[in-house]
């Protein structure tokens, strides 16, 4: 299995990132091809320290890194990335990999 | 439920990260309270663009953020926590939220 992080930095204006970020951009993530699992924070996201400066994790579970990389280039793929910059204001950093248990 | 994601950047000496990691840290960490799955990256973790100066990607599910946090008030969540230095000589994050499906 493998799984895309994607930490969205708090954007400039909070309520017109939420608002685009579930009606459009969450649909337009759901089409990705091979996604098995979606998953968003819910509520502040911390550090031990305190507040992160993060506002959203999406993780996003595949088959494998592979199969991420595939995603990125399918039409479905390159909508959902090329919808970011429409609201990720505060920036967005993308991590895929392959994991496994402990 | 929540998770604690663990962003490991470039160690100054990978080897000896992965010796220390393996040997020592995975030990400790699986006995931080209420953890119920602990998954680390297999192989590189990558952007979209290319290589992501991140090394490693640990992801441990807890029942919520108040869970995480009393795990690191307790003394194997300190344990844990104080050997980060010991091998983490790029750096951390540590980021931890509540999340729901999409």
């Amino acid at each position: 299995m493998a799984t895309l992080v994607v930490l969205y930095k708090n954007p400039k204006d909070t309520a017109a990132f939420d608002k685009h970020y579930s009606e459009r951009h969450i649909p337009l993530a759901k089409k990705i091809p091979g996604v098995k699992k979606y998953e968003i924070s819910k509520g502040p996201v911390m550090t031990p320290a305190g507040p992160s400066g993060i506002h959203l994790v999406a993780t996003l579970q595949f088959d494998s890194l592979a199969a991420i990389q595939s995603a990125f280039a399918t039409p479905e793929g390159q909508a959902a990335a090329g919808d970011l910059p429409n609201f990720a204001t505060g920036g967005v950093d993308l991590l895929m990999f392959d994991r496994r248990d402990v």
